[in-house]
């Protein structure tokens, strides 16, 4: 079984933390390891790092590749732009030499958090077996809330109840809330994680099919590997979501059930964080006086609080980010000024 | 008429931007000139430079002397140790020549804000008019509100309706809210601000009576001056208000109306700081998205704040504070905790 992780992600959610030479798959949210090589640490039982594709962004390359000197050099491959989730993909699988192409693939994102590693091996384990067939999986998360900021996969007939593999209906785009309340309460939607499963050759098939456009494309980057970066940029830019997954009348799924979080905002963060018998959860230097349920985080320097509940303050070596966690999705809007502002050195 | 200026004070109100070597006095809080500067400057047409006496600490006169070039280095005094106010102000008249001792000397603090100063020197030469024929005054200011943090001035028999001078019948602790209230309501109490004005000779003369071990001290460092360091942490520690003003039946006292502050915490300096149209105050490299009634200041480094109300944000090249306004006084268990954990680096 191969694993392609995906990590040319260069959100912003985690500024100022994260910047686009170190976006969140770079960082060690958590303290130790980084979530890219806790993606790879995970699989290692399953799939060691000599069967594991990294397909990221030129900018960021040579980053992923110092945090994972166990995976081939050669298996880290850079886009020359980012052109979502498809290309990524189907580039990737060209790119395996062809009897590791007819192997299952697991695709994942490197940016995730999984609270049980073990329980994650199992399904992908599945997954795989599952794929070794032919069949498309596209893995999904059973709903905890009723998320509005996450696509969900809607459940059809049991495949096999012993393995919990079901038919995938079809892909349902961020819902509103109540739509998303009622996705919760009916048990029939899991959350799209993101992750899939599949035999390369069958996925380049399907992509011939669906997305002709990119065959083609890959097909002259095959032919004219010097031409790469000119050519990659020219590829449709589409994710795999829309470009292949939604196409498929006989797409099946797995539940997971394994802690699973897209670590999507500082809030996100301080629910996984270990917390202080105050609901604190720091990092570094930090001098707090009756404050409560906060996420504290020096990276650089001294921070000193007081008074404060269900507040995130980050500090970095240039920067400082002060905000109500609930707030935290607002972490854009900051961007976004510094970059209309051209602050091209906080970015 | 001379100055007595007492910039001695260490407090730490304003951590992070004060430090022991950087206290308020010697900050820019409004930008521009520092508390103390701005207290000389405001003198200058009544009392110029060359008839400034600064007392303070020995860490701090270098940098006393360095923000006052006009004043004479031999009038920037430096106490071997802080001994409360009353042996700094005697010590700083016997330091005055014999001539110059005997004019009015004003007693100011160097680290509180006016907002009328041209109302202030009128005050001050009315004080001083006043002190030239013996009289002792302590100037206070009409209460705004009912401070529990500030001593009060009970005032008696007017002595002179056209200069509003009036008799000080008693020096009254920090009330509770209750007595506070009543201060306030009943219009014979003024906040006792730490502003005195008498003839030097006159001082020297009521620390004789009122002080003796103090006056002996003083006596026995004019006879050893090499030994100043020495006997100086020998003198009684009291202030000038417990130890000679309390003492006074015939104390005077002048109604300041000139927008007083002692800027005595974040909170305090906020109230007084130009607002933006969502009542912001920012300081340096500000992006504010959603704020309201927040005090930002980046000393150095960039600050983003989101969603917040009623917060003080600071941040200095090492340390960042966060607190709600209303809690501003707790940067003093901030700083004691830092104190304690032995964090010299940050005091």
């Amino acid at each position: 079984m191969q694993a392609l992780i995906l990590a040319g992600g260069s959100g912003t959610r985690f500024w100022p933390l994260s910047r686009r030479a170190r976006p969140k798959q770079l960082l060690a949210l958590e303290g130790g390891a980084t979530l890219l090589q806790r993606t790879v640490a995970r699989l290692a039982p399953l799939v060691g790092p000599r069967d594991v594709w990294v397909c990221t962004t030129a900018a960021l390359a040579d980053g992923v590749a110092h945090q994972l000197p166990e995976v081939p050099r050669a298996q880290v491959l850079a886009e020359p732009e980012g052109r979502n989730t498809a290309p990524a993909i189907a580039w990737a699988v060209t790119a395996m030499p062809p009897a590791r192409r007819s192997e299952p693939v697991a695709v994942l994102p490197a940016d995730h958090r999984i609270g049980d590693d073990a329980g994650f091996r199992r399904a992908l384990e599945t997954a795989g077996a599952t794929a070794a067939d032919g069949t498309v999986l596209a893995l999904g998360v059973r709903p905890r809330w009723a998320e509005t900021g996450y696509g969900y996969l809607e459940l059809g007939e049991v495949l096999d109840a012993r393995t919990g593999l079901q038919r995938v209906v079809r892909f349902v785009e961020k819902p509103d809330r109540a739509r998303a309340e009622g996705f919760v309460a009916g048990g029939r939607y899991l959350w799209n994680g993101g992750i899939f499963a599949f035999r390369g050759d069958r996925l380049l098939a399907l992509v011939e099919r669906h997305l002709p456009a990119l065959a083609a494309g890959l097909a002259a980057i095959a032919r004219e590997p010097r031409r790469l970066a000119e050519l990659y940029r020219s590829l449709p830019a589409i994710s795999i979501d829309h470009g292949v997954m939604e196409k498929l009348d006989d797409l099946a799924t797995l539940p997971l059930d394994c802690g699973w979080s897209d670590l999507g905002s500082w809030e996100a963060l301080a629910e996984v964080l270990p917390r202080d018998r105050d609901g604190n959860s720091t990092h570094g230097d930090v001098v707090a006086v009756s404050c409560r349920d906060s996420l504290l985080w020096a990276e650089e320097g001294t921070m000193a609080v007081a008074g404060l509940e269900g507040m995130v303050v980050v500090r970095t070596g240039d920067a400082v980010l002060v905000m109500p966690k609930s707030r935290s999705q607002e972490v854009r809007e900051v961007v976004d000024r510094l970059r209309d502002e051209g602050r091209e050195d906080l970015l």
